[in-house]
C-alpha cells in the first residue's frame, strides 16, 4: 500500500487568503491542519492544526512564551483580533514550516514515521511535482488496522475476538 | 476567558486497554490525540494522534527513520499487527510523552502557545489536581475567533463584510 493509493481530497487555502478564513475554516470543521498552495498550485507550506493555532498567538510571546503568563487575561481574550486583515502570507514567515511532503510510491511505515517523526497529523502526497493528497493521522491509522488486521481476523475467530473485530 | 471555561468533555482510555482499540477509536471518530489515564483516573499521558500513529512504526525504524525506507511494502503493510494484544501501557514507554497539561486559571494565549511550542493538538485541562476537561486546537481557535472579533464585527458592518462575520 503506498501513499498514493491512501491519500485523500483536502481543502487547500490561498496563500494570498485571509488568515482569519483559514482559521476559522479549521475550527469549523475541526481539520487536523491547513494545506496552503501558491496561485499558480504549487505546495507551499503543510500546517498542522497547533501551528495555525499559534496564529494568535502574538509574536512577542512566540518569542519568549514565558510572556504568556504574564500577558493579562483581557489581551488574551483579544488576540485573535491580530488575525484582522492579515494573509496567510503576512504570517507565515513567522512560522516554522516543516515540509510534511511524501512521495507518492511512500510505505504507510514511511508516512507513519514521517508524522510521528514531525509531530504533523497531516502529510502532503506529492505524484511528478504536484499535490496528488492528503493522508491525515485517522486515515492512516484506518488503513493501517484494515489492512493489517486481515489475517488477524482470523486468527480472531479461533480466541472467541470476532464479533469484536468484525467491527472493522 | 480561562482554559476551564473552554474545555470540553473528551473520551479518555484506561492505560490498560488495548493499543489496538485506541488506535480504532482514534481512526473512527478523526480524533486529534487521545488522553490515557490509570484504573484510578489519574492523566497518566496526552497523545497527539501523529504519536499515536508511532504505534504501527516498528521499534527499530523508530530508532532509526530511514530504515522506513527500506522497509518491504508487503511487511509495511503488515505493521499493524504488531498492535495485536498489546496494551497501552506496553507501548507507551517506547513514546516520548510530553505533558501537554494546562492549569484551570490558565489565558487562552497560554493553551495556545503550550500547544505551538509542543505542536499537540489537544491540551488535558487540570482542575485541583483532576482532569477538568479537553481543549482541542478548533475548540481554541473557535472561542478565540468568537470572543476576539466582538469589537471587529462592528467594524465589519461598515466595511460590507457584515454577511460574512455574522456566521460567526
Amino acid at each position: 500500500m503506498q501513499a498514493a493509493e491512501i491519500d485523500e481530497y483536502f481543502p487547500v487555502v490561498d496563500i494570498d487568503s485571509s488568515a482569519l478564513e483559514a482559521a476559522r475554516m479549521l475550527a469549523e470543521h475541526s481539520l487536523p491542519g491547513i494545506v496552503v498552495v501558491t496561485a499558480d498550485g504549487q505546495l507551499y507550506a503543510v500546517l498542522p492544526a497547533s501551528e495555525v493555532v499559534r496564529f494568535i498567538v502574538p509574536s512577542y510571546v512566540q518569542d519568549d512564551p514565558l510572556l504568556a503568563g504574564v500577558l493579562a487575561e483581557s489581551m488574551a481574550d483579544r488576540a485573535a483580533e491580530t488575525l484582522g486583515g492579515k494573509t496567510l502570507r503576512e504570517l507565515l514567515p513567522q512560522h516554522q514550516l516543516t515540509l510534511s511532503v511524501a512521495n507518492a510510491d511512500d510505505t504507510i511505515i514511511e508516512v507513519a514515521a514521517m508524522m510521528g517523526r514531525l509531530r504533523s497529523p497531516l502529510i502532503a502526497v506529492m505524484k511528478q511535482g504536484r499535490l496528488h493528497g492528503v493522508i491525515t493521522a485517522s486515515r492512516l491509522l484506518a488503513m493501517a488496522l484494515k489492512c493489517g488486521l486481515t489475517e488477524q481476523a482470523s486468527t480472531a475467530v479461533v480466541t472467541g475476538l470476532k464479533t469484536e473485530w468484525a467491527s472493522l
